[in-house]
């Protein structure tokens, strides 16, 4: 990943030097669960423990070997006496480098769920705010119905709880050690010194193995990012779509600090939604790494490497890319600027039409067939747009629907509040509002 | 899906005559809710119950609208009397497409569920059948250490239950009603009349929604099936590179009823893993189909109708090739010819050279830096591949090795039921064989 | 793919029994290249020149062998006398099926290639149409300059203007047929077999071969189509966007025979831009098809049968979104409504805002410094976006401004012409207007 | 791209500083541009091209304004004195960075090319090397009948040939350079400019454009080097299973200079095909870029920068992964050991049973019906494969078969040469020998 789009703590989870410290810290704890058996002299775990890694030694190894792990342990070696023999002992290279990618994967997840749960607050504090504030529904891009602007941002929050969950499912499925050396069998370290590893980092032992912790647990993390960019892509369409000249009804934050204050070199005018554009951007980068992670999954027998040098980008890459979007988009969220004003005056652009089946409905009511209802409806909205009048005061004016519908009761349906009766149902539903009763849940159901 | 790769049943949840019914079982509930919140009178949804679907009414009204929901009321109103106009009363048209989607969904994921229990059922009966047979493990397609064949069903048969454990979190999360109304707001029709029917249909209401239920979802559904897709994939990739003619360690089943009898058009002597190639083929159709989905997710505001288009072939026709490959796959898995002769020939067929890793670390644990041990070892085992020696009789002939092992010890080295010692330990760990003591815990940690 | 996308003459390409023809057209050929050859006797080729294919022999046959090109020569044996032993001589089954293949994905080419030259044309009458027309530019849905509407139009058909070229060197790529027995030696079918049916054909022979025709083609066909499909979305999305409410530029056509008259079950007043919603969504199922495509090509040695079963979805189905999308599409550019008074009331939404580039550089050629003009701009332009002032009446009251340019030279700058005045130009690069001097090129470069 | 998979000549064109590089290098041509139409007076130009690009300056640019191209201006105008203000005179930033952009995708693939062809030149090599070398075929991973070592190298080669038109012509349509000023119009820079700069840079101008150079020419810049992975994965898949220790018929290069000496940490007798495996990894990785790029087609109305930031990691790292793919790929297949002992080994694997379609033509030649002669070698084949009988003498020993054909011309049958006869007439055909005739076409037809 590059720079530009890479967070601190996210990018020392993934650093090289990160990586080799795991490393270490493995093979550290290996030495103590076979000294723990006797087969290795306590003296020497304890020399062991002190061991250290020269990056500048690696450097050389891997000049001469090609191979990573021969080269740790050769270069690591150098920092010990006699006692090196045992470093690395019964072990297989990925004994040592799929535990520690499990322990990258698991701290990712760490701080991805930390920055979900940032952007749900964001969102919920948002919804909230505009609680009893109408706008627009739009389907299709075409004006639809009325609703509660809160609800956006409220039913972002709850996808983003269905994330939750899911990657917290992934979490318990990629924390997981593998010590069972070549092909698995454990026939040259024990499944003690597995059970003791593992324990020590906080990770579950894998129950089965071959050379490798098996894939489809690395797949699901990438799917898992991938599913959860998705929906912050949405989100970002949508401040996209609101931010469009014609609509008006959000704006990205702007010319503050930290945030862009040139919109464009050649068009001074410009205040353009691209953090919400960069946020897509990512998420295409992340959907294309979906396909790759995948694939990765049927290796060939006890394992074959092909899956490593993908892995060595899509995996930290995804997981920095998650980290800096929901870093951009909870920012984004949190800071955009919102016009009521606006939302009543896209409420009004089609002079009523919106009402339409609102109309409809009260006919039926009122004992017209529904086909008749409908299109007799149909006729004033296609009227009311293509000829700028108002649709209220054409129905109004139409004694075929007066005579079942008096214009008073008409007038009364034309309200924009009636569309926002259940909002408060619904935010109780998800738990932005306390339940109304005891009885009632107080959770969301996802 | 061709018919070739569909099977009866699911074929049937995903037909459209299916699906029509779904919809007609919707508006009637929609109907009896309304009748108890006393808008529709009782008599009219006793009447609606009565209601018909008649697919030549049907695709009248379509030809002339467009439109599959206006055509389906107005079909199904023919068969209705003046009751007709409560038919769909309050409803948007996603309140009954995506609820009936979900029944769908919902049904898909139990059959598939039960294929992939068969699958684990024929993986866990040719484990144990082979839980004793020593085979050559493999990484990088080059002989490594040997194993338990046992092992390897048991590996997919562990893996193929943490896709049960995620299946069955992706069935809670599609199987979700929503009779929310336009954009999602209950304006037209009250949040007692989705509890109402989702009760009736199984499904949990969806805590907030807009004009559909959310995408993310149905993505979680497609992705589940393509990961579970890679996992069969695995397991027919092992099965093909198996049969390979230089390997021959297991066979598809062949000649028999239901399989093929001809392996080739111009070679008589053809006998190819076939299925397991089929297999291999639909997974990365599923594969692409979850790029499909992922970008399903960000639709426009309340919704906009493209994922429409998209989803009326991936999601049955994920479905379908997942039912079709579990189905192929049980069979060949239960069926495989399985040649522990020939495991045994191949083990033998580098003399010795796999017990490298056990000669180099007797070399260690008797003393000898492992750096120097490794080099010693690799260059008899080189040789011994090279020259056709047997490794065996080249260590020890060496009395470098020698002198720290004698021959006797090492030739106690020489054996393969050693790299098999702890498959009981693993077989009781994920739950194949019963555990020993009642503290060690009867399931496996997926 | 479904009945519902799917247009007769490319579903007829596809079709089983088309295929079964196409097999035989081949197994005819190779027997009157043989008797050329003199290996068949003339009487025996002729009468093979009358064999008929019977589905059911057919359907009978693969129930016992579940071999297709067995399954198929048996069934036409059935209509042959004791000369059915010369059917398939010296073949292997892909010899048949991928030269058959070839043939249909040349045709289906041929129809995609007239499809997009008709939706090429739809775009050069609407481009001449509108191209005085102007309209608001956008760039990140943010009004940006004035340019002529026609453009749009313009800009597509010269894209598929190269998408031509693509598919056309495709075309070549994949019209070619193999008749080189097992493995691809001619060993039992020697060279001029092969060269005397693909001229029949009008197939290039592949200069090489194994097993098959090389997936590399196969793919280039998939890619070809989902980049082609990326660029209808492209056209798609631009109608979507342009015919949302509060922009109102554009419409499908609506209402009128063959197109959708009904916008919505629950909404009377709804006209969706739903048929450019499906491109969209048929374009993501497409590019799903891309990665499968691309996984077919790495077959296990002289080939593997794994990408069969992906091919029997992802040929027929891409040709046919492709075909389908076309239709769609060329009807919704030829029929759309076009809003020019809505264009201008678009243009004038900003009040002026955006001539702020033409006064930033009118400053500069003026003497100020960029930076300095860039920044003094901006500021009119957010104050008059926020404050719904007219920028153009900020500008010419800032005497910062007006003593380097004099209201009335600043007066001549807010005129939407000024950016048309090279529209003639591009068109005449691209072909659409007739070039004015006879040294300037006629057609487009690519 | 991580480190360990960059070349340092393409790493240099993906870098931060060319680009940078470029961009000056634009921004001067475009000011002589304006020169030459008087706009600019010739010493403000002439002043402009001793224009510098001050990193630090940048840096300090960007942190406020968080604009690139504002900062990169601003940052070269400080090594101006008042000639500053003509500084990307009437451009917009993507006239700039597409145009740069191009430059880079132009010599990449330059670059690729050549590694393409340095692969054909080695696969040539190998070809031609092991003509006359005879080896099994294999379909489905299953042996099938014999052909030459050389015929694979040399259909790859022939596959890369198509590459090369593939890539040519992609590199025909991205030499791209766009001076169009805002969404394209040349309002603000005429065309004159663009034709200027592009002639100076080696471009096409864009026939059309609005903001940026249309982005289905990046897709196809990236679904090129897909494909051409997938074919690089296809060589390295074959290589990897010729290397499988049952198979042995070809081994990576090992243990010099610049390989692997290393094939595991626990088991020193590996010697694993890990260059080839992680060729296959990489072409996952850009496959899954093909998905990315596809999606950045569809840009909203005159462009949104969503694309970009997909682009800065994708453009560049495709590029960089097939350039080192490539190169890891040319070595192995130049360096690679083929044992033809083992092949020959491998062809008598089976007992003569490849030859059971030599058997069936022979005895359909004879007079037997197809089906009676493919059923009779079929028993002989399977009985010979399962009970290691030899399959020459089952059918010596049949009177079924001898008394159509007797064994003297039985035994003739049992050649391996006979089904290299047409290798030569191949190798003619893709230029790999000289053609036999002057009437013969020298070149392969693709």
């Amino acid at each position: 990943m590059i720079e530009r789009y890479s967070r601190p703590e996210m990018k020392k989870v993934w650093s090289e030097s990160h990586a080799f410290g795991l490393w270490l810290r493995i093979e550290v704890a290996v030495s103590e669960a076979w000294a723990e058996l006797r087969v290795i002299p306590a003296e020497d775990a304890a020399l062991i423990k002190r061991a250290k890694f020269n990056p500048d030694a690696y450097a050389r190894w891997f000049a001469d070997t090609k191979h990573d792990v021969v080269s740790f342990i050769r270069a690591v070696g150098e920092s010990l006496g006699e006692e090196r023999r045992w470093l690395h002992h019964g072990l297989t290279s990925n004994d040592v480098k799929d535990t520690a990618l499990s322990l990258q994967m698991t701290r990712s997840l760490e701080l991805i769920l930390a920055g979900v749960k940032r952007l749900m607050d964001a969102c919920a504090s948002r919804a909230l705010e505009f609680k009893d504030t109408p706008c627009i529904g739009r389907s299709h891009g075409i004006h639809a119905e009325p609703l509660s602007f809160g609800l956006k941002p409220a039913l972002w929050r709850a996808e983003l709880g269905r994330q939750v969950e899911r990657l917290e499912a992934t979490a318990r499925r990629v924390a997981i050690g593998k010590i069972s050396g070549p092909v698995g069998t454990y026939a040259s370290v024990p499944p003690e010194i597995e059970a003791y590893v593992c324990d020590r980092l906080g990770l579950q032992p894998a129950p089965i193995s071959n050379q490798v912790i098996q894939r489809d647990r690395h797949a699901e993390f990438v799917l898992s990012l991938a599913l959860l960019a998705a929906t912050l892509e949405k989100v970002a369409t949508e401040i996209r779509a609101l931010q469009r000249t014609e609509i008006g009804e959000v704006q990205e934050p702007f010319g503050e600090p930290g945030f862009v204050t040139k919109g464009s070199s050649s068009m001074p005018h410009k205040r353009n939604p691209e953090l919400s554009e960069r946020v897509c951007g990512l998420a295409r980068l992340v959907r294309g790494y979906a396909v790759t992670a995948l694939e990765n999954v049927p290796l060939w027998h006890e394992r074959d490497i092909s899956h490593s040098s993908a892995e060595r980008m899509i995996l930290p890459d995804s997981a920095l890319a998650l980290d800096y979007m929901l870093h951009v988009l909870t920012r984004v969220v949190s800071g955009m600027e919102v016009y009521p004003a606006r939302m009543m005056r896209n409420l009004e652009f089609t002079r009523g039409v919106v009402f339409s089946p609102r109309v409809m409905l009260a006919l039926v009511e009122a004992g017209m067939d529904r086909s008749m209802a409908y299109e007799l409806v149909q006729q004033h909205a296609l009227y009311a747009s293509h000829k700028e009048a108002d649709f209220r005061d054409l129905v109004c004016d139409d004694p075929r629907i007066t005579r079942l519908t008096p214009e008073p009761e008409l007038r009364r349906l034309f309200d924009y509040a009636y569309f926002m009766r259940f909002t408060d149902h619904t935010f109780r539903g998800i738990g932005l509002l306390p339940s109304v009763s005891p009885t009632e849940p107080e959770k969301a159901v996802t």
